[in-house]
């Protein structure tokens, strides 16, 4: 077998065998395949496509690159949920305490974000003390304790998706749903829980531009799920805008704390009962309407939010140290007319700018800032209104964010 | 501009600007844009092509990478010949001499093999003596007086073209026809003759395996050669079986010397007949019959062997301690049969294998051994008849030879 004739079956439309994607990938893991051949083979599948034995396969092949947590000693049905990220999702801070305060065991490993805005553990880390570096038996003992644990990886996990991904994002090979598709499922199985459910974002902020590969993604994914005897569900939600009001870090966590209080009549707060709701079904094999009761009753009776502020405390996080900046430009719409869109993109990469994401892999992430929207999309506003409050810090441009806003 | 919005334009099936290809195969030359970048951009060249406003940009910018040949000095048209490759190819051996000897003036820069047999430069080389890099001027110089030279690089010519070509040798990026197109004729092009003749290699044994993709490559390069003013005539000829009878570069040496001394009615003799006439024609503005005569006339008179005599003097080798080796290994057919095929590819591997080519680009080649045909496609054999002598010297195994003979 060689790497050269490999790339080239690949080129020509031919379908690999494990045995080859094995030789490839692992290869690459050992250096023995090299960064050029593997970018040349990422850009003949994202372009040429993998079957769905292929991409089964490579997601066997990532979860066998690395450890695989056993959460067999924790009881019951363990559930994992992911979301391909956007901007504004803080779903997880709001649908785990929900999920855990209704006696469903949820364990979540995060990552940091790249771009944008920060990953969920960035926005944990923005609580002062938080500890998101956990071992196993650390993350194991909290999922028993509290029925839920996030945490930043507590074992070398799926090392070839972290090589793959960072490969991908320097060589346009980013868009292609079977490499989405293996690099989700590996990480998801890898991590041990039983069920899995996947909020697939679809949009200009997403990765996924539109339905029709969004549901090529979902279809493959639960395929996937199925050969690991991990159910899986999917639920595809919109992000061309982004979700809730704030973007940026110690803003996010104010946000899913007030939904969390019970404030959840918005997009927002309808996607994370979504979710919860899902997660709860899921383990509980009961139908929406009953896991949505369980849910709904969690928030109203206040042990979501004293979940969330239990799991903050047993990461050792101080919730009342939380600081946004107190240095804020006031944005005022200059014309009168409905919201007919806010762009998720722009608002996202101006948050960037400002601090609240990273550019580069060991940018500082500065967690004070962000950008507060006071008007969402179909709002009517007039001349004067505010349409949002920018928190800045070091950087104080307001980036001509009115661009985002599509007023007619 | 950044490589990575351009790599996603290509996946995505559009064109790119000047300024786009510049930015990255400049950039790759400058060390800008990384190896696994390019290799990404490469492959997807390869898979969705490139329109020829693309192809003429892209040539325009290897050949401004390096140097350019200035052979105005130099009286009268200049032409020049390069073929596709393939096994047993020593028509520049030939075709050179018979054109300097009719007054045409034919400037060639040759390469080394990578893989099977040796290039132009290998062969000569086999002389001893032989010097095959020339300064500008003593190329210049040699054209003058002899109406021919053929040497490997004088200058830096298309740099670009160099590492590209090393690049997609080992990222499965060879058979893509632009990137073939743009290599070919930006050498060419750099190397300063007014008219170019390709001869386009077509088989088993060639970089190009059907007739469609060949005249693609055929349209696209005469485009080119238009754009830059240098006339170009394409000719597109077999590659299935080996040309000719020796494989090998002393082997080939002496084959040409044989075509030279009058012994051309056969494929070789019949395909240097044709090249020759075709570059007189180009250059003389006469017709194929009145070009072909001149061709004729030079051979039967002596006049072309002499030429190549003078030519190998003139670069200091010696012809007579030209060299094979005297250890040989008859091969036998054991079957009777009509020849239906002779595969080219495994003759040049088994070539390679004793020593005429390299495996990789800093071995060593075996001037002396090599592989001499006694049969060609569509002869009658018996039991016992030669199929073949291997000339063998350090590794001596027969490889299995007569597996490419295929006999009916």
């Amino acid at each position: 077998m060689n790497i050269i004739d490999i790339i080239n079956k690949k080129r020509l439309q031919q379908s690999l065998s494990y045995e080859e994607l094995d030789y490839a990938f692992s290869g690459y893991l050992r250096k023995e395949v090299q960064i050029y051949q593997m970018s040349a083979l990422l850009m003949a599948i994202c372009i040429n496509g993998m079957n769905d034995q292929e991409i089964i396969d490579l997601t066997n092949i990532f979860i066998n690159s690395g450890d695989i947590l056993d959460l067999s000693s924790v009881e019951g049905i363990k559930v994992d949920k992911h979301s391909t990220g956007g901007i504004g999702d803080k779903t997880t801070l709001v649908v785990a305490p929900i999920v855990a305060s209704c006696g469903v065991k949820i364990a979540k490993m995060s990552g940091r974000g790249l771009g944008f805005t920060g990953g969920t553990i960035d926005k944990l880390e923005s609580i002062p003390g938080f500890k998101t570096s956990l071992t196993s038996d650390e993350f194991i003992q909290e999922l028993k304790d509290l029925n839920m644990v996030i945490s930043s990886q507590t074992k070398e996990l799926t090392p070839l998706d972290k090589e793959i991904y960072a490969l991908r994002d320097v060589t346009g090979t980013t868009e292609s749903y079977p490499l989405i598709a293996v690099s989700i499922m590996s990480k998801k199985i890898a991590s041990g829980a039983d069920k899995i459910l996947i909020d697939l974002k679809v949009g200009s902020g997403a990765l996924i531009h539109n339905m029709d590969d969004a549901k090529k993604l979902a279809t493959i994914m639960q395929k996937i799920g199925h050969e690991f005897s991990k159910k899986t569900e999917i639920i595809i939600s919109n992000m061309d805008t982004p979700l809730g009001k704030n973007i940026g870090n110690s803003l996010e966590v104010l946000e899913a704390m007030e939904v969390l209080k019970g404030d959840f009549d918005n997009d927002l707060g309808s996607l994370c009962i979504l979710i919860a709701t899902k997660l709860i079904g899921l383990a509980k094999n009961i139908d929406d309407d009953a896991a949505k009761k369980e849910v709904l009753e969690v928030i109203n009776n206040g042990s979501a939010y004293n979940k969330f502020l239990a799991f903050v405390k047993y990461q050792h996080g101080d919730i009342n140290a939380l600081k946004v900046s107190d240095d804020t430009i006031t944005i005022r719409s200059d014309q009168e007319g409905l919201i007919k869109h806010i762009d998720a993109k722009m608002i996202g990469e101006i948050s960037m700018l400002l601090g609240a994401g990273r550019k580069n892999k060991d940018d500082l992430i500065d967690y004070t800032v962000g950008v507060v929207l006071h008007k969402k999309e179909n709002e009517y506003v007039k001349v004067g209104d505010v349409l949002c409050t920018l928190y800045v810090n070091k950087i104080k441009n307001d980036f001509d964010i009115k661009k985002a806003f599509l007023i007619e």
